[in-house]
């Protein structure tokens, strides 16, 4: 029995794709579900696999395509060659995988120096029938042939410059006409043949060009790459042409089943009667919309009608179609899921559940949650007119207008007035951290999606575009130059950060809003994820807009800020410094006794707003010259003192200061002295937080509150680190209950930010009662990567290059940093059966990577407020997918 | 029947430690081999156990004392209280572990008012007896009845100072007499009752003391640290008194079984006549040869010395023993194995071998391989009388004289001008290396053990003291001062990086000599080794070092030296400068082939002096702003032109320069744009390095040689970053053999220095031929500790606090280091079973890291060369205990 090799498209069905390749099995499925598509068949990859090693095609195979070409034309009621009414076909190669690199498409093969006079008679339109039959030459010589393109646009251009034209548009068909010879002479000369008019000549030497395009290098270096097996091979698609520029009972346009804008369920689409696909994209003519179609050609437009809400029915999702008609006949060119906004997304898919045709889980991984995060923020009016400067990387969403303005003392000086500023800097350093936070927005010329500018404006939830390299700024004259335009200090400009358009003037925005739907999907969300969803918050007016969006609890709370760090509390910087540079232990105490009271009011405030979540609290972490002055000025300064010969007592005192700086500064200091070293040297610092902590709780709780506050060490990597720092807590705990008379729960834990301390986790959890996974941490040691210098360095490359997937600071690196937290996760486990095991790196609000913490097992994430909805739809979609739902079953 | 508690000495063995304590097990085994120790017995840990529940001694407790105590006076000839004959005893603590925190000793129990005076008739010293008789009281007040010493340190001082003494010395029997109704009082003052005058009562009360001590907080803190587990219990010993004052038929003294100094088997010591132990350690009276004792006490001086041989035969070691005559009996009062010097050290052990005692592996047991690596530098006369300054740590050994000069420069121009100097500084930094490099030693007055002083010296062989705080240095006026004195630049001092000593002058030094004994010993310890011992080596002078100590291979040869880093090659600099700010890729690729030219004679002359030993040359690792200038030193010069109002051409070209500084510079460079990161961005130059290796090794291998280059990547931890380095490799090694029309073979192989690269070691190894732990950084990124910052900062009081047990950068900390270490091998080994395994950190060197690597089954480690010897050592040490041999079966 003969093997069967090529099928008709109504012989195949979706899951035939090994077979038949993806684009072949999705035409054979929508065939048999009863849409028009043109007609056509698929010749198998098991030929293409045969023919790796003959290099030929058997003669059963040729008989099967000679019987299916057959079949064809009988369908269509045209013949390949004919004279009147011939038939044209295109040839496509479709492998089971999507994989570039093979051969394109080969349009309307079958025209030759007879056919095309046909198809000028039948579409009425000699120009299209001519300039389709020399682009067919080109394309053909070119793919199938091998002959550069080179070859025939130098003869187009000639032809144009001939009449003097500049666009192809204005050549018609007698150019083409004679256009034509020139390229067939060319194919004489390349071939030694002439170009075959003969069309089944035609259709197997494209055959074969598929096939061969199969081991094309290009083809071969992308398997590679990407670890596509050799052996799977592709398949070749051959279907009738179809064209809706045949007469006023012709048409063609593109519909979908649901306004792609909204989500409303209504019949949206347009069309344009005698014209092809082509006329609608390049909006020459205005096309009608859809409802139109009912008035001209009634009978199309009821059985498109009915084939849209079969075709939704079917996919159960919103589709997008485009439709051609051909002398009153509908074809269906093709038909998919549907783009759509994000907040259609979110519309459509509640209205399919309460529609009975998807289930929950599926509504809930139809909705990108990365996309989601835009609808929280402010966004430009979509109906604005815009005059955009120059485009960079959205870097964090939201839009906003003020002056630009180029230094952080100037952003606080001008905000200080009531001005909205926008500050712009070539990149941002923790220097311009208290301009950042009086700004509406921040705009850099360098640096990449995890830049300080990015990360920072994320976390404080800024509209940020980063890297917009065609700004070039001009600090000491303060302004920026674009495409010949200047922009001065004072001008008002607006960005986006969900799209990084940078535009001159103010735009009009509207605020975000949470629809009735997105409610719903979140209340979904929450009833299927497992995974617990908090917010990094250090402030009360964080820790309100966290619960308004959905945290329950708050994962981070960092206390660098409260000592002045990040120009939150100027004032506490100079208390801060004097327990830095304070000459007695004395001095030290006392300053930090200022700093206890400060801090007492600061967690009493946050505990309150949170009151009854969990606040997950972090002592201090950063390594201590982050709070005094930049070495390199303070050195500077001194040098110039010294020059000008300044009184003694001036330089002294800088003497001094920069000795300390220099014996505080270091080598490394992401390695250095921070994190709970900063507490086995300095027990009293911690002690003092530890003591405002516990203070802060008993008061709650005398109030009625029910706080239980979760005490966090950082940087932990020895078993006795977090011994030491347990028993320190545990009796700070037992004297401040003593003192206020007041009994509550605690919890003491740690962070697992070094590779020592997931080694060792099964000592460590023999002390701490939660982990804390600070992976932007972990991911710099585990790597050996320092976030600040990679990036612009050699990261953007590595990514760029493929030496990477991705950002490892973006979406967690599952192989390594990954591996890294599963060895602490089952080490943990073994010792503490229950710890609670949480993240708090930015990749506690990443899609891919809270899918990943859903499998490794965690207890919780925690991210920046406003991706706490985006945290809660990951969560969800995590739970959904590894109990084996998918998006829906009938996608394509 | 009644459990045994009370154990004479000789019903004891040194096997029954846990219930007789370690102390009490070698009492028992010394007096059971036949030696004359004073008798006494051991009451066991069982009672202790019990004592902790009930807090009394049982009545068969009770009555077992009361037994042994009868026959210890029978064996004595003396009696508890005796007022002509008395017996006085030593009470001691001793559990099964070496433990501080419990009991101290009680010497001399068992004096009264009356046994004090049958004391001083029996010595002939009265003051002898009464000085006795208070100390007892003081010692027993404190340690039995817990009353502060204070007490009785104020009345003596009150005596001294009433005679106008000013040392205890000066008291005489008289006065203690006085004293000793004080002292009574005292005790009646605080305790309400009388001091004991009863013997028993006393023995009693020590007891109690003994076993209250097991918990007390000190030890109770001890045994958490030191995980000793609570119910191990200490054991109790009450040993009879022996005095050596007795008269002239009485004596003490100390002997030796063999030479300590030059291990010559020889019977060796010293002691005085009518003595006591204190007298011969104080040094007022000049002790006789041990020889003397043949002639004034020939019977004892016989029984001597067969003790001595019987010892030395029963412990299979040279013994250091301590004896009393009194009154013509002879007593051990202590035996252990001797201390001795390591030359001493390596004869005896080799000397025993030969004698047929002990086996090679014992003797390989016996010698402290970080002793050895001392006798391989020049040492300073022992002889010489020596002007020492000050002490800092020796930091690496060796001993040097010169001039003192206070900055690198002034030693280049001086060491031009043809004088020794010694570079002396506050500490070190790769600035100072071209000072380090012409220097005879290094002397700094900060930093530690891993300083970068002390590692750099150790790497160049160079003595050094680090953390000589004594000493304050003015490096403005190039002197520093010590305790009063000045040294100048110019001035001659000396060093002992052996001892830390730091001396005004010359001192005669004497260069190291391999004694025939010691190249015997490291001959076995070649037969006994399985891991291979390879050397640091970057220079052909290096590489013959390496193979005079027996390295066997290079395991790291660093190229940055070839670009001019370190002060080696100057005059490389500038072009490695040319290479990194070159504008375009042309200018680049021409400094890079001055370059090429440069390195391919470098390695050609390594691999010539290591042939044929294997060669692994690790390709450029530092970031490339180490080759420029400081960026604070050039941002100064810059303010201070523009003050100055330079030049706009000078001050221009500055600018740039810092531009381009800036543009490098990175927040922690550890972490960054650095190994074969370089390597991926800019694949020319290790590209260029690749080349230079093949050619040299294809010029070697046409002349004769066999030289297999082994290629090592550093950084890595991605595994396509190893993929296309590979292929780099791969494809210059092809083109480097068809040029010179030579095949050799070669291998390409990554460092393991990042966790990140152990995780995913499997595929790395997919790759990479060979695996070399880099353990320096792979302990700073395992830990997140830079090692630059860490020292200075906190890691010194993490180990004097015990929060780590030691310098992880000095013993491999295998708990944490050492489990990412056996992830990688695990890993490496499951792709590639024989993938071999190396070490090249400073932990190469470290003989408790040497056991680790063995254990672990590394193929090899490499360390600086002169090191080799103690890697070999002490990789033989670590297969002989592998196999379970101990350094001599009767070692105590």
């Amino acid at each position: 029995m003969t093997r069967k090799s090529v099928y008709l498209f109504e012989e195949g069905r979706a899951d035939m794709r090994m077979l038949l390749g993806g684009k072949g099995a999705n035409l054979a499925e929508m065939t048999v579900i009863g849409l028009p598509v043109p007609p056509g068949f698929t010749i198998t990859t098991e030929v293409c696999r045969e023919y790796q090693q003959t290099k030929t095609l058997s003669p059963e195979v040729l008989a099967q395509i000679d019987e299916a070409l057959a079949k064809l034309e009988q369908k269509m009621g045209k013949k390949f060659g004919d004279s009147t009414n011939p038939l044209l076909v295109s040839v496509r190669s479709g492998a089971p995988v999507s994989m570039p690199g093979m051969m394109d498409t080969i349009l309307n093969l079958g025209l030759n120096d007879e056919t095309v006079e046909a198809l000028a008679k039948a579409t009425g339109n000699e120009r299209f029938a001519w300039d389709a039959y020399r682009r067919f030459i080109q394309m053909f010589s070119n793919v199938v042939l091998g002959i550069p393109l080179s070859n025939f646009e130098s003869i187009l251009e000639e032809h144009k410059h001939r009449h003097g034209f500049t666009q192809d548009i204005e050549l018609q068909a007698e150019h083409f006409k004679q256009i034509v010879p020139e390229y067939k002479a060319v194919v004489e000369k390349f071939t030694g043949k002439p170009f075959p008019m003969d069309p089944r000549e035609q259709l197997m030497a494209a055959i074969h060009a598929v096939f061969r395009s199969w081991d094309n290098p290009r083809a071969q270096v992308y398997r590679k790459v990407n670890k596509v097996p050799d052996t799977l091979g592709t398949a070749v698609n051959v279907q009738a042409m179809a064209f809706g520029n045949m007469g006023e009972d012709s048409a063609t346009g593109v519909c979908f089943t649901r306004n792609p804008n909204t989500g409303e369920k209504e019949f949206y689409g347009e069309y344009l009667p005698n014209a092809q696909g082509e006329d609608v994209v390049a909006g020459i003519r205005t096309p009608y919309p859809i409802a139109h179609l009912k008035e001209t050609m009634p009978a199309v437009y009821e059985q498109l009608y009915n084939m849209c809400e079969l075709l939704e029915s079917h996919y159960k999702d919103m589709q997008d179609i485009e439709f051609t008609v051909e002398r009153g006949k509908l074809y269906m060119l093709q038909c998919r899921n549907g783009k759509r906004t994000p907040i259609a997304s979110i519309k459509i898919a509640v209205d399919l559940v309460k529609e009975g045709k998807i289930t929950k889980d599926e509504a809930i991984l139809r909705v990108e949650p990365d996309k989601v995060v835009n609808i929280l923020h402010p966004a430009i009016d979509p109906k604005a007119k815009l005059d955009i400067l120059a485009t960079g990387l959205a870097a964090s969403p939201g839009a906003a207008s003020g002056i630009a303005v180029f230094d952080p003392d100037r952003a606080v000086a001008l905000a200080g007035e009531g001005k909205k500023v926008i500050m712009v800097r070539p990149e941002t350093s923790p220097d311009d951290i208290h301009g950042m936070v009086v700004s509406q927005g921040i705009l850099t010329s360098r640096g990449g999606m995890t830049s300080h500018a990015a990360i920072v404006s994320r976390g404080m939830g800024k509209p940020c575009v980063v890297g917009c390299e065609a700004i070039k700024i001009d600090l000491e004259a303060r302004l920026f130059t674009v495409n010949g335009r200047t922009i001065k200090e004072g001008d008002v400009i607006s960005i986006d950060g969900a799209t990084g358009n940078v535009m001159a003037g103010e735009v009009p925005v509207v605020d975000p809003e949470l629809s009735p739907e997105f409610r719903t999907l979140l209340e979904w969300a929450d009833e299927i994820k497992t995974l617990g969803v908090r917010a990094n918050a250090d402030t009360p007016k964080d820790a309100a807009l966290a619960r308004e969006f959905g945290a329950t609890g708050i994962g981070l709370c960092r206390t660098e800020h409260m000592f002045g760090q990040g120009g939150y509390h100027p004032e506490r910087m100079a208390v801060a410094r004097e327990m830095i540079l304070a000459e007695t232990k004395e001095e030290r105490l006392a300053a930090l006794e200022k700093l206890r009271v400060m801090q007492r009011e600061d967690f009493y405030e946050i505990f309150k707003a949170m009151n009854p979540y969990p606040v997950t609290i972090r002592l201090l972490d950063p390594p201590l010259h982050e709070f005094l002055p930049d070495e390199e000025d303070l050195a500077i300064e001194v040098a110039l003192l010294r020059e000008k010969g300044a009184s003694g007592e001036e330089l002294k005192a800088k003497e001094e200061l920069l000795r300390k700086v220099r014996a505080l500064s270091e080598m490394n200091p992401m390695l250095g002295f921070r994190g709970c070293r900063l507490g086995m040297i300095y027990p009293e610092i911690y002690e003092m937080q530890v003591r405002a902590i516990f203070e802060a709780a008993a008061q709650c709780n005398k109030e009625g509150m029910n706080v239980e506050p979760e005490v966090m060490h950082p940087l932990v990597g020895i078993v006795t680190e977090i011994a030491f720092l347990k028993d320190l807590t545990d009796r700070v705990a037992k004297e401040v209950m003593e003192e206020y008379g007041v009994t509550f729960k605690y919890m003491v834990g740690t962070m697992i930010e070094v590779p020592r301390a997931a080694v060792t986790a099964d000592e460590i959890a023999e002390y701490a009662q939660f982990f804390s996974f600070g992976t932007n941490d972990l991911t710099q040691t585990t790597f050996g990567f320092s976030r600040d210098d990679a990036e612009g360095k050699f990261l953007r490359q590595y990514v760029d290059q493929k030496i990477l997937p991705e950002n490892p600071f973006v979406s967690i690196d599952r192989r390594g940093v990954g591996r890294v937290v599963e060895i602490a996760c089952e080490l943990g486990r073994k010792t503490r059966p229950d710890i609670k095991l949480g993240v708090c790196g930015e990749h506690g609000g990443d899609p891919a990577s809270i899918e990943f913490f859903h499998n490794v097992g965690l207890t919780y994430v925690s991210c920046s407020p406003y991706r706490v909805p985006v945290a809660r739809l990951a969560a969800a979609q995590a739970a959904a997918k590894a109990r084996g739902a998918k998006a829906g079953a009938g996608t394509v």
